[in-house]
């Protein structure tokens, strides 16, 4: 019989021993009941996400737990920061990371950052760009959090091989130029867009007003970092499975979105940062399990705390997690495999991303013992799964779902 | 010194907790201590045989333990399919499954599997089809269990490339085609050797008595899934090895055939199923390596337990091995390294191959010691080879023997 499968993602978990801990990580300095029992009964190891000692982005993290070879599938940030604000495009798209910035009459820029507008301004300014279409291509814009905004370009012939429109500095606004021959059309279209946006946005209201006010007008959009949309076969097509996520951020919503996951509303205490609702995130994780066969639920308050530098609230975000994990435990259907891990370490004391491998517990009903005991970065490393990579886990999952197919005869 | 090396394979022994074992795996749950005392002084772990979560055919497994690669060179199951009946071809010849059919006067099939004929009637027909040469190229066919057969082109241009000449379905008998103009000669060759199989078995005396019985005739012959023979270094040559396989089972052979290790023959108590004579395998092994280097010894009565769902059976089976272990112990060469591991995982609840990693054990005089001291899934887990990959086992065995060669100065 087939089981379900859920993935609990407990973003930026992972972490180093800390000063202020005794040398204990939050991991090891804290309580974790509910964690444990799910170790005691399951099995663990540890795992690098990508390669060993190589610091997953949450972005490629997540396409790896996802049964993806980042190397094979990440084309860039463009396509990927659309992604993550919402902008989710399709095969042959080519997308960009923007910046609103402000150019005097010369096209030079002198604010890269427009002063840091932000919406409700740039929602308004994002209208006045919607329904473009430039030699045949279809133009989509989208704001996203302050001066920034991705970019889309849909139709024929498009190639993302070109060069900047955005100089990167306080200099004359770039020529957008291919960097092959097929790409001087992707480049005309880029040109003739940030024309236009300066065309349509600079005696806009917003601009007016922020004029009256002093501040820096947002008159131009400026696009870099062009990327193809990856050519990569949907998720439910490549593993016959229903899937959703359950996410209070942007990006991750994005990568699932464009691995071709559901996209679960979720209540509003669900916010994504510290003050997080996680038992309601939970619930609505165990009751997409209704209708679909595979649900990845990424809770990032404790990335936050990492990335904050703050050990001690670390500790207290993973008391939380514990609960959850309670919660799940009473409350998760019979047939299903279950992981509990991250996507990457955030030490408190590094405050960003380290490749250090995590911690990973998977549990199904009658599964062989081992000796890992404690839901941590040391506990985990004793059991049974030893050391394996983040596209790995998928695979071993699904076969403990009894959905594998054999290879050979 | 270089060292002998004795592979015991003991088919489909991995397993999974069982409720009727209290939750424990057959290998848990019975007492090996000849099994324990290898593992006691050699070095144990778990492996991927293929890769973590894939679960592998006995084909793929068999080859990545004799060190190659599946996924370079399993080229589809025609080829391997043909050497598990005894057909074992060589580079540049196309191989094929087949049936043998039961067609009408317009060619129609109208019983795929001719009722479902077999030996010796299968083996009389084949005879009507030997010596066959169409356009220059050779015909080779062998009736396999039942309706099967495989069937081999050998001669100058040939491409696997073609469409199947098995309709796969009640309907005319198709004319294979090739996917590209190389290939082209090869579907003419398939398409004149279909007609001729049923020139030469419409009338054949076999058929002749299946007609007055009411039995549907074997009246032709209807090729599917084409592929070419690796192009593979032979086992003996790659690794400067004298190589032989001792096992009951004709896929075991195939494979090993293909990789160019010669087939023991075992005595007719070895018969490959649950009743085999282990002791009397075990001693054609040992023999073995008196004029060998390497020898493969497959045990397939574990694997037909975990199909059958009959996990107090594997138990039993598990039993007998340990009893064939502690035989090997007491005969022995001294100056030899001896691996006991499993192709893959047959859970008795499931019946079928999973992808879980199966346990080793590697021995040798005076190896570093470990903390395994049980031969199961979990006990191999806590020995110090920690996770490897089938197509590891090799080359680490050689270096135990003296074998492997230095990469540098």
């Amino acid at each position: 019989m087939k089981k379900k499968i859920l993935f609990v993602v407990m973003d930026g978990l992972g972490d180093r021993g800390c000063d202020m801990l005794d040398g204990k990580t939050p991991l090891e300095y804290t309580r974790t009941p509910n964690l444990d029992e799910f170790v005691a009964r399951g099995n663990s190891g540890i795992m690098d996400i990508i390669a060993p000692g190589v610091p997953p982005g949450s972005d490629t993290a997540h396409l790896a737990l996802l049964g993806y070879d980042p190397y094979e599938v990440y084309t860039g940030r463009g396509p990927f920061e659309a992604a993550g604000i919402g902008l989710i495009g399709k095969r042959g798209d080519v997308a960009f990371r923007c910046n609103f910035s402000t150019v005097n009459d010369r096209m030079e820029v002198i604010d890269r950052r427009a002063g840091r507008i932000k919406a409700p301004e740039t929602t308004e300014l994002v209208k006045a760009l919607s329904g473009i279409a430039i030699d045949g291509t279809e133009i989509l814009v989208k704001e996203g959090t302050e001066h920034r905004a991705a970019l889309i370009l849909r139709g024929e012939g498009l190639d993302p091989d070109i060069t900047d429109a955005d100089p990167h500095d306080l200099r004359k606004v770039a020529t957008s130029k291919g960097r092959t021959g097929r790409a001087d059309h992707t480049a005309a279209v880029v040109n003739k867009f940030v024309e236009l946006s300066h065309e349509r946005m600079k005696d806009h209201p917003v601009n007016v007003e922020r004029r009256k006010k002093g501040l820096p007008e947002a008159n131009i959009l400026l696009p870099r970092g062009a990327g193809s949309f990856p050519d990569m076969v949907p998720f439910p097509e490549k593993n016959d499975m229903r899937a959703a996520c359950v996410a209070g951020v942007g990006m991750i919503k994005g990568i699932c979105g464009i691995c071709g996951l559901d996209i679960a509303s979720v209540p509003e205490v669900c916010t994504g940062g510290l003050d997080t609702d996680m038992i309601k995130k939970a619930d609505t994780a165990l009751n997409l399990l209704n209708d679909y066969d595979f649900v990845l639920m990424n809770v990032k308050a404790s990335d936050v705390s990492g990335h904050d530098g703050k050990a001690m609230e670390k500790c207290s975000v993973i008391s939380r997690l514990d609960e959850m994990a309670g919660h799940i435990m009473r409350n998760m259907p019979e047939n299903i495999v279950i992981v509990f891990t991250a996507d990457h370490c955030t030490p408190s004391e590094v405050g960003d991303h380290t490749g250090d491998p995590v911690p990973v517990t998977i549990y199904t009903k009658n599964m062989i013992p081992d000796d890992a005991v404690k839901f941590s970065e040391f506990g985990c490393s004793r059991g049974r799964i030893g050391r394996i990579r983040g596209c790995d886990l998928l695979r071993i999952c699904m076969d403990l779902a009894n959905r594998s197919e054999k290879f050979g005869a």
